[in-house]
């Protein structure tokens, strides 16, 4: 794509840049784009753009309003946190995640940031000086093997290095965190003078979509004093559903609770849902005021300044796109589509389940299908697992991608993008077997 | 505002979405917002939002591509890296800035996140063994006491604490850091036992618009190993005109340089450069690659995977509102519109430097003019200053932020928005004598 592109930039405007731009897109972006939009789309976990978010967004830089500080937006912010609080009742958090409560709500630009700030959040709660000093070192900080790398991320970054990264063993025969593994852990590490910071639970991971009891592993953290952060990325959104609360139970005993609005209701990318419990926490852990930022309002201890939410000074208005998106689609229409996503996924599951040749590598969860083909002996088979994938993808009418169940590739089917229906999953279906057979005849 | 929005979200969608978002912008969000885009926004530094800019934002919002990785989306990491050698050689930063020469450029959501992450590849550079073991607490991080926020920020979220955070004295005077006595703490340090680890020269302060002389410093901690990171986050831009080309000089001696698209060149927020000299350093600092992130792509070593120079996972195709500013404005129009606004500033600080009752606090820097009310006895009046701001923006017309030079509190005048002429000047002086003159009348 670089050769089609010149290397030097234009010295005159084009007369229309619109219609330069459009231009672009039809010769250059689209034929050297995934298509994400697609409704053949099953990789990683879908990520939407609906018309009413774009538009949300379009508005959001119109105004064109910097929202570091209350003062520099007192709209963006007032609007974001009203939002937060609505969405925090929306899906079942409770009102001690709201402002009302003492907790509260930001928009970060991704999960990763998300869990990022929080562990800085735990930072400064489990040790004032951190401010001054830094890490010591001791901390200590504990996920699966399935937790997401963001927070592995996190942890390098904010200077404890992997040795600080605590992996806990799963639950027999699931890929789901051991509440009592954990429990001992704990015990062990601040018996050696460790000091336990933050415990992460995930609520539907990314690999399989698994699941970690919330409420066991919150009770064990919650003993040594350890910040839980659950990160809910993909499937905190489904809370939304009065019959898939479950994703939200024992959220009353953590401390911040993290799920994407970029990934499955309707907004386009970036807007991850940050709660927490306490809504002092990130400020006393993040804030510092130079003289050129110090005003009336921040001083007055009336308003929330979301620069102290995050690691970036300054912040766009993605309340505005929210507020697009729930005006536009409904409380009830994103319900309906995490729903529908749901059925297709179970569905593709039965299929998977009665078929010769496949397996499920796990149950499946919510709107993800993992699969495996199996060989003559029944046990599944890495290789031909593999090789269905390329031929999926190669063909370019669905996209897939994988991860790693017990040493064996497997099949990711992430059910999710707005425009899929029956028969998309009924064509990717379609295509698997047709790649097998394709295999089988080599 | 809260009050004047509804608490509970909408079950049902409105009929109209996109009438409904104009209704909230009309009714909630214009009335209760900072004009960023006012012709009379002379605050903090102004962000511009073009249409060209918004258009291209637009474009990228619907692609609905995640470009985490090349693979993820092929046409955005190579537009960013075609766009980003463009600006490298626009701004003359020269070639070893560029992807072709073993270097590279990414666009961050913001400064801060920018110098967070020089800071990450300048860890890892010093202590390869960072990413293990986590930060010793012997690192050491250089500014002066005009460097931005966003590095204490950083040294912070780094797990260093502000213990690590050497503040500079100035060259006396000045408001630029001292290159002298910055040699001179370096070597202390080292001869204490401690790893001088980054030094940040700034390019244009926030508060006065000050210049910290990159060249000497980069030789100064060149000797010690340090990386050496410019933040010019306002001013970098201006070297797109060749008669500032002084805006980066003395840039072949630094690691990473650092300027905002979102402020002063038509591109709405967010949009950061960020260049460095060694493309490996950012992705071997932060690279971690979970099984369902693995490609063949990122596995044959010939792209970029952008989610390795940045700290969250998933990214928009900022490179399309780059896009869209450079082909609908041209250079020649990004450099006559940094021109205009330098042209405004001039005249402005004329003006200050005749009228009795006012002294400028410092020179002007590019298009950023600092002024104070000064009292009978020709000194700083700092009381005077502050009542006069305060009665400028209250007026509403025009509006202003402050800081503190020498301690005397300090209006500074940042002339950039987009629709800011000659009037604009003409009527915020008006109102600063007016404001005088009722202050004195009081």
């Amino acid at each position: 794509m670089r050769d089609r592109l010149p290397a030097t930039l234009p010295e005159e405007p084009v007369d229309d840049v619109a219609e330069a731009l459009v231009g672009l897109l039809d010769d250059v972006v689209v034929p050297a784009s995934l298509h994400w939009q697609h409704p053949g789309f099953f990789g990683y976990f879908p990520a939407h753009a609906s018309l009413a978010s774009l538009l949300g967004d379009l508005a959001s830089g119109a105004v064109g309003a910097q929202g570091m500080l209350w003062s520099t937006s007192p709209a963006g912010t007032e609007l974001e946190q009203v939002l937060l609080d609505g969405f925090a009742e929306a899906v079942g958090l409770g009102e001690a995640f709201t402002f009302a409560g003492g907790g509260g709500g930001s928009l970060q630009d991704s999960a990763s940031s998300a869990a990022l700030v929080a562990l800085l959040a735990a930072l400064h709660r489990r040790t004032p000086e951190w401010r001054v000093s830094g890490v010591t070192g001791r901390e200590r900080v504990y996920v699966s093997a399935e937790t997401h790398s963001s927070l592995a991320k996190a942890v390098r970054v904010a200077g404890l290095g992997e040795e600080a990264l605590r992996v806990v063993p799963f639950e027999p025969g699931t890929l789901s965190m051991d509440p009592t593994a954990l429990a001992s852990m704990l015990a062990d590490d601040v018996e050696a003078g460790l000091v336990p910071t933050l415990v992460c639970p995930t609520v539907g991971t990314t690999g399989t979509g698994a699941v970690d009891p919330v409420r066991e592993i919150a009770t064990a953290a919650r003993a040594h004093g350890a910040w839980v952060h659950v990160d809910a990325a993909w499937a905190g959104v489904a809370a939304l559903c009065p019959e898939l609360r479950w994703v939200v139970d024992g959220v009353e005993l953590v401390d911040s609770f993290c799920t994407d609005a970029h990934k499955w209701m309707f907004t386009a990318f970036d807007a991850s849902f940050l709660w927490v419990r306490d809504g002092r926490a990130l400020p006393t852990a993040l804030a510092i005021t130079p003289e050129y930022l110090r005003n009336a309002a921040t001083e007055s201890g009336q308003v929330v300044d979301y620069r102290d939410w995050q690691v970036p000074l300054g912040r766009r208005m993605r309340a505005l796109k929210l507020w697009s998106v729930v005006h536009g689609i409904g409380l009830a229409g994103l319900r309906a589509t995490i729903r529908r996503h749901i059925d297709l996924a179970g569905g593709l599951a039965e299929q998977v389940r009665s078929a010769d040749g496949f397996r499920l590598a796990v149950e499946p969860s919510l709107a993800l299908v993992c699969l495996q083909v199996v060989g003559d002996d029944g046990r599944p088979d890495s290789e031909a697992t593999r090789r269905v994938l390329e031929t999926v993808n190669d063909g370019g009418r669905s996209f897939l991608t994988h991860t790693v169940v017990d040493g064996h590739y497997t099949i990711r089917v992430a059910v999710g993008a707005l425009l899929t229906e029956q028969r998309h999953v009924d064509r990717l279906w379609d295509d698997v077997r047709a790649a097998v057979n394709l295999a089988s005849s080599d």
